[in-house]
């Protein structure tokens, strides 16, 4: 039986190939720059899992829907950034900040065209159009929790609802789409490929609020991320939310103070007391809670699924390691 | 016979439909606002006098895969336009001036989605892979020839060849790419559909030639964007190039001091001063007579291609107008 280890290696080797020198290299290096730069690859072996359910299906194919879904993320990735104004991403400076912020949009672009490239050429024509369909949801889905996520940070409240949807989108619809279309190709019946979409979105929820949790509780050396930098761009994360269900009166007032538009009068509010206040709350323990429901809840979906080549035994290896991920 | 306007208002009854408003409107906004800021269509009538070429094919869906090649091209001005810092696109603020620039790129990238989504609808299974093919082909060439523009802004000197590749890549692959995708859905030969694709390509290589030359000869309040915006962002169109070989060596010395990264000292340039050479040099003329010959070429070309439901007669009429424009 295969190992996710053996599974990853295989997937480097594609990405390698992948990013072999091209030009006009202004374009190209940027997305070997992203792509090399490490990251879990969970989206590619949550596409090997879903294709090991089925039963058909070559091997090669997938390894090129794969890389799509893969190539997807960091595109994504690479825009956010200059969205977010972020300046680190796994430890190195972002593309924006590497070279510019032109070669950043046009470097993502060609991603996003690469991506349809790769799956059209992974596909059998009998499945390209439900793949393309599903494919579709996905990036859109993407696209639409991006914008939420950014509509959300200057509205001064957010329903416990509205986060899942922005989440849903940003995060869950995507490792959802890459278990569906890695089953598809695999051969599995359209209502199986339905189902492990609905594992994925619900594994993805539980990640997203893992990631929530480590923008507090991580540590930057083992995440690649600035710390706190949720805080600092006055995102309204899991964390903020079971806060403000949870915290005292006091540093309520104070994360109102912080993370609404139009604060009260004197009080002072830094970066470093908004963490304290995350971090004194039970905040932390709440959203663990829910991530660890969100995983149960993907962990039970999944005992309904046949699986035919080890799928399960992979997907399950994938979620221990999610599970207690600390970057 | 159905002429290029009643083609024209099909269109826009599509496009407008497609414009409707959706949520997240933070979004979706952007892309009805420069979809329906007017342009030519020209994509979408290449689109359609190639579709005409052939004798099969539903109306319907090729005038989905004509929205998606004009969404695609304004998904690419959309994001250009951040990159070469435009203020002003047919005569209204650009997106991210109107906006910002993340939500620029980001209803951008929902284009290009769009634009995959639709190309899908809009084929028959059969048709997919190559359609799919060839938009790959064209969508590559859009990038990395914003990529060279953007390239050659910052170096000394660029061949004439070199600005073919350029202007080959920026403009005339995704005309080549509309009218080679319509013959495709039109079910004519694929060896005809490429002939009608090289028909594009020279086409388009005229019409940016025609671009270069309204820069500075255009009327603003004709064409919508900001008069001698090539000039103040440096970029050596074919203007200068003609310029360099037919100007006066005092001219010359100008121009280098402009267009050079290490201008010699002790000269002052000025944008208005550089139009003025421009246009008292022969420029014009032989930019001029260099678009008309790739008219020329393209008209020749057309010969070869057999019609069946009136495409060619549409075509010429498209030529016809494109020659003689003013914006």
């Amino acid at each position: 039986m295969q190992t996710l280890r053996q599974f990853r290696e295989e997937f480097e080797a594609i990405l390698s190939t992948f990013c072999s020198p091209r030009t006009p290299s202004g374009l190209y290096d940027p997305v070997g720059y992203i792509l090399k730069s490490g990251g879990k690859r969970v989206r590619p072996m949550l596409c090997a899992a879903g294709f090991r359910f089925g039963e058909r299906g070559s091997h090669e194919l997938m390894w090129k829907a794969a890389l799509a879904l893969e190539v997807f993320h960091n595109f994504s990735l690479v825009h956010d950034d200059i969205m977010d104004r972020a300046p680190l991403r796994r430890g190195r400076p972002t593309v924006h900040e590497a070279w510019n912020v032109p070669t950043a949009i046009l470097s993502g672009d060609i991603m996003l065209i690469e991506v349809y490239r790769l799956l059209a050429e992974a596909c059998t024509v009998d499945i390209l159009p439900v793949v393309l369909d599903r494919f579709h949801h996905t990036a859109i889905g993407v696209c639409e929790g991006q914008q939420l996520d950014m509509d959300y940070e200057v509205v001064d409240h957010v329903e416990w609802s509205d986060y899942l949807t922005m989440v849903r989108g940003k995060t869950a619809v995507l490792l959802g789409g890459a278990l569906e279309i890695g089953g598809l190709l695999g051969g599995v019946s359209t209502d199986d490929a339905r189902n492990l979409g609905t594992v994925g979105e619900s594994l993805g929820l539980s990640f997203q609020l893992m990631d929530d949790w480590l923008d507090v509780f991580g540590k930057p050396e083992r995440t690649g991320k600035m710390q706190y930098g949720d805080i600092l761009r006055r995102k309204k994360t899991a964390l903020v939310h079971q806060a403000m269900l949870h915290g005292v009166p006091d540093d309520r007032e104070i994360l109102k103070a912080w993370y609404m538009q139009a604060p009260a009068e004197n009080i002072e509010v830094d970066v470093d007391l908004v963490a304290s206040i995350l971090k004194r709350s039970e905040a932390g323990e709440a959203v663990l809670a829910e991530a660890r429901a969100y995983h149960g809840q993907a962990i039970r979906l999944l005992d309904d699924i046949p699986s035919h080549r080890g799928g399960r035994n992979l997907l399950v290896q994938l979620m221990a390691e999610l599970e207690g991920r600390d970057s």
